[in-house]
């Protein structure tokens, strides 16, 4: 179930260092979001950014310094601020992300979503996470909560494109291996390698069906791929080619 | 479904800057990972390492670095490479990072698993891509391929923690806010409300009982928890308090 009804924004409040908004840029480039706002930052420079955004050209270049929260979210329908709920009493319980998911679509949330990231050292402030529809929390462990601030971005650009929050900003997600090998070229190098176990004598007549029956359960565990298949095949006929030359050699 | 079987280790092969090695601590230490190694470090300092590894003491302080890739995964029977997929000719098709969990589950994976990093610009060698037993491809934007090697490390923490693969090391999952407001304590407030509403005169009597299902859905969907429901019904009370005090002014 995919959200192309969202348009996503990232929003950092009050970053202290440019190298950090830098890599919000990388990471965000990397799952396809392209709206990135610096509310107050402290150093406003956008040489230093640049040099960590390795290429989020597009997304660093259109970029904006804006000077409150609310000239960064005030047209947004979802504002959600990001909050490790250790260091003060939240009014709320966040949401842990992996739920954000299911929250938007009991939520129909439609529109702008802004996405809130504090201060490295601070986080957001009360006030700011008041401004904020819900909290939502990175699961972390609670030895070490707080996470680097490109980090944070990343894993949660991440799980806006795994959980199809994207919509149409997601990349095509690949699929599994396509070219398994299909049935009948199973089968054929199935029967090519029973045939040499035959010829080398590993297949004894009492228990051949059972064995043979295991060495087919192990073939289809391993997932072959047509080109896995098409060198099995290959190494079981060659086996076969050098048995046949040597029992001619011996009927000579 | 978890997989306590399997404990991780993340290898960094060849990282060329030490802060990337801090900031992939870093990331660990937020998931609960501990187990780092890495292989012939460009620059073997662990002196730098550590000002980027932000309460990662420990994952720091037993990192070790290996001469050659085997003497890091030699002991693992799940080893995994991380890839872009995007520079060579790969012989594999890469697993996308959200599958990861089912094909362990297939696979039925124990003991030790390794979780590969390349080098900053050139990810890993095909060499070392034919050490592993699958190739993984955390799913990002065709522009962009190419992730930060400390946000690489946590985008793959985090989907081991969601996916439950970290067994015991997991932190604990927070549950959504379970303060809801009971029914009970919701109809009283509505009772209230809907007195309240009478008494300013805002439910006219054609349609009253349509306005008050209206509202009685809109405060159910309002999610409230038992304290929002406490302070909703203070502010009804206060208003109605107010509203008698009138009245009785008014009738003397």
């Amino acid at each position: 179930m995919r959200h192309s009804n969202l348009d996503w924004r990232i929003v950092l409040v009050r970053p202290r260092n440019p190298l950090n908004i830098g890599a919000a840029a990388r990471a965000m480039a990397n799952f396809g979001l392209r709206e990135l706002v610096a509310v107050d930052p402290f150093a406003p420079t956008w040489r230093e950014a640049r040099e960590s955004a390795v290429g989020a050209g597009p997304v660093i270049e259109s970029a904006r310094a804006v000077p409150t929260l609310l000239d960064a979210v005030g047209d947004a329908t979802t504002v959600l601020g990001t909050t490790t709920g250790e260091r003060r009493q939240l009014d709320r319980v966040p949401l842990s992300l992996p739920q954000l998911a299911p929250w938007l679509r009991r939520r129909k949330a439609r529109g702008r979503a802004a996405l809130l990231f504090g201060s490295e050292k601070t986080g957001l402030s009360n006030e700011d996470l008041g401004r904020c529809h819900a909290l939502l929390r990175i699961p972390t462990s609670a030895d070490c909560p707080s996470m680097n601030l490109g980090q944070a971005v990343a894993v949660c650009a991440y799980e806006l494109a795994r959980a199809g929050l994207l919509g149409v900003q997601t990349p095509p997600a690949r699929s599994a291996p396509s070219d398994a090998a299909d049935l009948e070229a199973l089968e054929h190098v199935f029967e090519r390698t029973a045939q040499m176990l035959d010829a080398v004598g590993y297949l004894k007549p009492k228990g051949r069906n059972a064995t043979l029956l295991k060495l087919r359960r192990l073939l289809m565990d391993l997932e072959l791929t047509s080109s896995d298949v098409r060198i099995l095949g290959g190494v079981v006929a060659q086996v076969q080619w050098k048995l046949e030359q040597n029992l001619q050699r011996e009927q000579k």
